[in-house]
């Protein structure tokens, strides 16, 4: 049984990985089809050693298209995903437009794989940021539940697009050539810099970014009383997101415990050997599928706390890579 | 009235910035004695235009001097500064070597300066990250008691000493030029990463900076009962430490009126204005005297919670600076 996929948003950070990830894990793709704004017409990008040219997007693109995998942005997906439900597909949308619906299931394989059969034709897969910490913090809130969240992440650049990537790339040069740096796509400069800004403000002073966080946690772990606190910080780093995470939990936990467990669970590789300054970083991540755990210690500041360090590339598990594990179970 | 002053560490970071300081705030200095290791002697370091001789550190180095300013590593000091006090001296440490001790006091000026005429010869300079941790969240805990603080850090390559901005600087270059990088001064690669190591773990898993901040902030906000979570990153970021702070009050306090009370507090400057994209961040901060606070707001995942983020120049206010206030305060 082979599959006709269309990718949405191909030519972008995440589109690109899509492709490289169908490759990689021997997706059954009949026939790809590319497709992505009006200006990036006539591109060609390689699927399987071959050149496919890039379509524009338009209501008509998912004629006989089976698996829809989107990451074009929120607005698009809210005007085109429709079009692809009508046409019998069922899409796999990395974008924040649906993934609060009710009716769509926010989906982390290692945590609630069976809300997948629940799609009504869309299925929303989380925020790059909400993911690697749900599968990291799964594993412990079924040994006693997690009351509440305080985390502080540190967000690559490719969590905001390629064209994010260069900025931090050219800006980087020109700081070190002692030229003066414009910033153009961060409203800051981002080279040798923190910018505490991820998406818009809301009207509680938190960022969009930072309220996701809470939101989709509690959604894709079934518990509306997990309480959530987060603070999102742009760094200048090129892949890979890192959280700075520490829980409340219920019931006591020891931290050799919850590293045991974790090393057991799905998705997940513990790297934490302090004695051999060995624990999870960006350049070890990217371009790695795992969420890799470390730091993990009791947090003595409150009766039943733990801190620990996550790290995993956002483009990959954090988008594409959890797309796909997605769109592998539909079709089992 | 003047003062003959020796900086110990004349050559470092912190060194350095103790001679600019002394000129931009007309301390009054009689003469200076510049104080290096072995290896740095007959180097020669401007002091209000003039050079001075850097002069090897030993026993014999304070004849006459009536201020110590050190900043050499807590083995240099601890070996050192006795010999400095029997020969009359005050010593401001910027060092961890006395910071415990319960005879030495532990300052920050805008905090516990009462505590400066208890010193025995010798007043410590707490860490970087305690001081502008406790200038932001010290007006607070004069209005409402506060239990606990989870805070996570984001240090400059400064706060290591000069040749960790070399590293950055060299890593970063060789990086761009897509050539191997390979660490020298930092256990990992700095540049584009993220380091979650700061000094040397304990056996408790935490880091010693970790630690300090906790142990610091008890003892500086004179409450023994404050309950501190700390995780310290290193981030690629030539100057000043950032800070995401969580803080549980006694009673409940409205992010507004934080706002108000950190605005008119000595030593802070509140930069909140989201609409405008408009925030604390390193590029700020690098240079300035002051500790800068934003992203204020409401943690609602408890009853009596505050988010903020704490940015300030780890070489000036984290170092060099309060020092030179201790030193100030201390003649008046």
């Amino acid at each position: 049984m082979k599959y006709n996929v269309a990718v949405m948003g191909a030519t972008g950070a995440v589109g690109n990985c899509f492709l490289r990830i169908l490759e990689e894990r021997k997706f059954p793709v009949k026939n790809i089809r590319l497709l992505a704004s009006e200006h990036s017409r006539g591109k060609k990008l390689k699927f399987k050693g071959k050149p496919y040219p890039v379509e524009a997007l338009t209501h008509d693109s998912f004629k006989g298209i089976d698996i829809v995998l989107a990451s074009a942005g929120a607005s698009r997906s809210l005007e085109f995903l429709p079009s692809a439900v009508k046409a019998g597909a069922v899409c796999v949308d990395n974008s924040s437009a649906f993934r609060t619906e009710k009716n769509v299931p926010l989906v982390v394989p290692e945590v609630n794989p069976e809300k997948i059969k629940e799609n009504k034709g869309i299925i929303a897969n989380p925020n790059c940021s909400t993911i690697q910490m749900v599968v990291a913090l799964w594993p412990i809130h079924r040994i006693t539940k997690i009351k509440r969240i305080v985390v502080t992440t540190f967000q690559s650049v490719s969590g905001a697009g390629q064209k994010k990537i260069i900025e931090l790339w050219e800006q980087s040069k020109m700081f070190l050539a002692k030229k003066k740096v414009t910033p153009v796509e961060f409203p800051h400069r981002i080279a040798f810099n923190l910018i505490p800004q991820i998406d818009v403000f809301m009207e509680n002073r938190y960022t969009k970014e930072e309220m996701k966080i809470g939101n989709e946690t509690r959604k894709i772990m079934k518990d509306p009383f997990i309480q959530v606190n987060a603070t999102c910080i742009r760094v200048p780093v090129f892949y890979a997101h890192s959280e700075s995470v520490n829980i409340e939990t219920e019931k006591h936990i020891g931290a050799d415990e919850v590293q045991e467990i974790l090393s057991k669970a799905p998705g997940l590789v513990v790297i934490d050997d302090p004695e051999n300054n060995s624990y999870p970083m960006p350049m070890l991540a990217e371009g790695k599928d795992e969420v890799f755990v470390g730091r993990i210690r009791q947090d003595e500041s409150i009766k039943n706390g733990i801190s620990m360090w996550i790290v995993s590339d956002n483009i990959r598990k954090g988008a594409a890579l959890n797309a796909i594990q997605i769109a592998e179970r539909l079709i089992k």
